[in-house]
Parts: structure tokens; sequence; C-alpha cells
């Protein structure tokens, strides 16, 4: 057995995140000095858990390369693996304006640095794109400034990120990218992440089919009302997933993993979905679902295996609809960022 | 430290209760053969688990003492404590009628059965007074006939007794007391039932305001359309309610019993009961809270002292608005039914 992730609970306020830990930050890195960061993709929802649930994997994820210049301020000299669709400029790129906010916080508006952002991960595929993109930049500048605290006081800086990329300040994919593991988001108001753990050796298998499902429309269709009886259905769903993962009940989990809200709804927006459900409970998934809003789906499965079989089940029906796809078997990532030698 | 309860899982599906586990029983007790019962009162709901979540506390509770007659078919031949309201008739009392449903179901008809039920505990109050009897007539049952199957076996029998007490089979009170501890009922169909750790050392305060809340007219004023952001503020608190217990967290347990839909409406009819959290609060409450559909709350404290001070404070106030009130102080049972010598 693998070392049980710890279970940890923080709590703080996001409208005021910079005075919770006014400690401050005098490293000095010198012009030249590089960092190289990776941080992982994550799947949001976890099908029951609508907004306040989240999980990291080891793959796939998004680099950035941060180096400190002698002329105060942000700049992007290189975004690779984007096909042209973000935006060099400071800005407007989430990362830099993250980075911004973080540098502002702690006063340090002194610093220079130069970010190069390369992306791993399709963008749009509800993978949490722009969250680990984010996340790996806060990341960077945090360890180049040998700034100690941990990393979830990040947390409302990569959530302005968010807020830039898709309009509300989410943290069901920064908190897991930043965090690592599986994160719930208890409150917003106030912030109040607990990290969760799980069964060890659990495998996801994610699917990305290569079609277009922007967050903000995604979100447009989820209806406003919803009957009483289906919000208990979701939070008996929710309070059994997280027992799952605290009782390392892999069955718990996967029976959990129902959605009688949202999947309805967004599943429209994606090749097929309810044959590739038969097609990767068929191949042997605990539990199978729409990663954040899509169009990526995801599965839990008890190994490596299994979970490879399920990424080639629907990869295949995927391609008999002439449908493009990528995909990823992975680990839970309990780390969440890290530096790159 | 106390040990910890063991958390469990078990899954059945009520539609069959019968089927899952078709052993013989062939106890054959004499006439004559005497058992006494208790089993406890629960605090369903829990704040945020609305028709979720339940727990059994050790103080109060109801006695049934069954005895086996002569002559096959059940008699109610005595009941205590319940100031003539309810049925002698063993067609129309909810006891009598789970039991039967037990004895029908493994084929004892043949078996006579005579009940004395003494009511320990107010009736409507909210602290699930039927299930407490009924729960105490099934374990009677279950232990005369020398029945070893687990408690949660009899579930969907005492699901009858709810049945028939409020119009709804619901789980929330007959579940905590018939397993003892914080008890999940994930789902109904099929009925998936998940035992909870919980704290140790953790106390309950409930306090009974003599005023009348019949559970029906108490379910009948629950909106049936909400906004999914407060479904969301919900499940984002029974899940950080289940993680702390979990994580034996008393301050996240604490934050997690806020209740944005049930509690609004429900709590028009408990007199003062803003005024009476707030005494909760400052007595040093963890949490506050309507016990089931009320009238009675509840408060989590984290220790006997604080409990008794919150209930204190809680029936003077009560008393200056001319309402008279029955006060418990008591640990989490977990044990749920016993047989008393």
């Amino acid at each position: 057995m693998e070392q049980e992730p710890a279970a940890f609970t923080s709590s703080f306020n996001n409208t005021s995140p910079a005075t919770e830990n006014p400690q401050p930050i005098t490293g000095n890195p010198q012009p030249g000095t590089e960092i190289k960061v990776f941080a992982p993709a994550t799947v949001a929802n976890v099908v029951c858990g609508f907004d306040v649930l989240g999980f990291a994997v080891d793959e796939p994820g998004d680099e950035v390369v941060m180096r400190v210049t002698d002329q105060p301020g942000i700049t992007i000299s290189k975004i690779t693996g984007d096909n042209g669709r973000l935006p060099l400029n400071p800005a407007k790129n989430t990362v830099s304006v993250s980075v911004q906010h973080y540098l502002d916080s702690i006063g340090r508006t002194d610093l220079g640095l130069d970010i190069e952002l390369h992306k791993k991960m399709p963008i749009g595929s509800g993978l949490g794109s722009s969250s680990a993109s984010t996340v790996a930049g806060l990341f960077a500048a945090k360890t180049l400034l040998g700034d100690e605290r941990d990393a979830a006081q990040l947390l409302p800086f990569a959530m302005k990120g968010e807020e830039m990329a898709c309009g509300h300040g989410h943290a069901d994919n920064v908190a897991p990218a930043l965090l690592g593991g599986f994160v719930l988001i208890r409150s917003y108001e106030p912030l109040d992440v607990i990290r969760l753990p799980h069964p060890t050796g659990l495998y996801c298998a994610i699917v990305f089919p290569e079609v277009d499902v922007p967050t903000r429309e995604a979100r447009q269709i989820i209806r406003n009302k919803i009957a009483m009886k289906d919000a208990v259905t979701q939070w008996g769903n929710i309070a059994g997933l997280v027992s799952g993962l605290f009782m390392q009940d892999i069955d718990l989990i996967g029976r959990s993993m129902q959605d009688v809200l949202v999947e309805p709804v967004r599943s429209i927006l994606i090749p097929d979905f309810y044959r590739l459900r038969e097609l990767a409970m068929q191949a042997g998934a605990v539990g199978f679902g729409i990663s954040g809003s899509g169009p990526s789906v995801f599965a839990f499965a008890r190994n490596e295996e299994t979970a490879r079989q399920i990424t080639q089940q629907l990869q295949q029906h995927l391609s008999s609809l002439k449908i493009g796809s990528q995909a990823y078997v992975s680990t839970i990532n309990d780390a969440g960022p890290r530096v790159v030698v």
C-alpha cells in the first residue's frame, strides 16, 4: 500500500486573501534565475459534486518556465501547444494575471518575471486546462521568491485566473490542481477547502472527444430551478461519494457516481454520451461521467489495465463516429504542482 | 479515547427485503418467554442532510416488553406514557404492523406475540418517537426468535412502520435507531445505508418545546422547487459534514451545519428559533438546528457541561415565552437497540 494522503482542512476568506498571512516575502532572486514547474489536469464535479468537488491526475498537465528579468513587471515570451489560441498580452493571459495578483498582494511589484507557457493538454477540454497553467505559474513564482506558505494560500490568486477564464471564480479545478488529490470546496464565502483521502490504487481513464464545448455555454444550459427531490438524491450521492473516499470503498464510490441534475443536460453536448458510459461500464469502470463541463469524459478503474481497456473502447467508438480523441490513463496526483528538473 | 465505532456499508433493495437473506428462522420460543428492549431517539437531517442523514442518542428512548403467547398473531396489551394517543389495535399501531411484516417475511405467522409499549419520550417531538418504538419491537422479535442476521436487515420492516406513521417510508430516523451512530441513507431505490464514524466525546443537547408540529404538515411546507445555487451550497455542506465526521474535526462539523433550504421554512413553526440558535451558540454549541421536522432543536457540544448549559439557556428562554419544554443531554448512541435486563 502507498502511504495514505493526509486529509487536511484549511479555511480562509477569498475577499481578503492577502491579510490572512501577512508575512513579508523578501526573497530576492537574481535576474536569469529560472524554474520549470508542472501542474496537473483536474476533473471537476466528479459526477455528483457539481461545483464542490474535483481531483488531480498525474497526466496530462501544463508546464511553465519562469525566468527572473531585470525589468519590473510580467512578460510572456512564448506559448507552445495552444495553436495560437492564448494571448501573449500579460494583461489578458490568466497565468500572468494570477501571478500579478499574487505579486501585488505581497508587495513585490519590484520583481520582473518572464513566462513561457507550454500547453501539454487540450484547451477547452473540460480538464482544467487554464487552472493547470495558472497553478504552474503561481507555484513557479512562489518557489522563485522562497515563499514558504502552504500552497493552499495561493488559491485565491488562482481563482482570479479562473474568473478571467470562465467568468466565475470557481475553485473545483484550481483547488485540486494546487493541493493535489481530491478536494472538496465546502463553501466559497468564506472559502473553505478540504482535502479528502482516496483509495490507493485508484486509476482514472480520461477521453477527450475533439468537439468544442465552451465552459460558458455549458454552464448556461444548467437549469436555475431544480426539484427538491432531485437535490436530495444528489446530496445523498455526494455524501456517499465522500464516505467512499474516506472508507477506501471503491464499490460505494461507484454506486454514488450518479448525477440526476447536471449530466442529463450537459451530456447533450457530448457525442453519444450514454453509449460511451455503457462501453466504459462494460469494460469494468467503477463509475463514469463528464469531466467538468465536458466534452472530456472520465472513468475510475481498479487497475491500469482496466483503465486502458476503457480508453480503448471509448476511442474506438468515437472513431467509428468519425470523431478524433485523446486519451489519458493516470493515477490520482496527490502532490499538485512540482518543480521539473 | 473510546474505541472508534466501525464504519460499514450495507446495501439492499427495499422492494424485496425478504429475498435478500432467505435464511429460515426456526427459533421456537416458548409461551411466557419475555424480553425488554430499549431503542434510542434519533435526530434526523442533522441540519444539512435533509432526508439522508440521522444519528441516535443515548437518551431519551422507548421500551418494548414482548412476550410469547400461545395464540398466533400479535396483540398489544398495554401502552404507557402516550397520554392515550397511540392505538392498541395491532392493525393500526406502527410497532405491531412492522413486527407483523417481519414475521410474514420469515414465514413465522405461527408465532404469538404480545407487546407492551412504554413511551419514554414525547410523541410528535421530531425525535423519531415512532421509529424508536418500532425498532424496539423489531429487535425484540428478532432476539426472541434467535434471528442472527445483522440488525440492518430489519430496516425495510422498520420503514414500513414509518410509512404508516408519517405517510412516507423514510429511513433517516429508523436507520440510526436500528444501527446506532450516524447513518447516511445514500439511496432509497435500492436502499443503501452507510454507517459513519463520529468524533469521540461529542455531546448532543436536545430541547423539545411543547408545541405541536405534526410531521405531515412540516413536510408540506417544504418547497418542491429550489434554486440550483442553494442546492450547491447544501451539498457542499453535507459533504463537509460527512468529512468532519470521518476526520473527527468538530470545527468542520460546526461550519458545515448550515441549511439554506429547509430550515428557513420549518423554523417558522418553532417558537423564536433564531433566538434559540443565538443562545445555543453563545453557550458554546458547535452547531445548532431543528431535529427532524421539529419542534425539537438540538446542538452539538464538546463536553457534557457545555451541553447542559445549552439546554439550560434554551429552556430558560422558552420559559420566558411561557412555553414548557423537556431537555436531554446525551452522547451519541453507537449501539442502537439493546436488551434491558
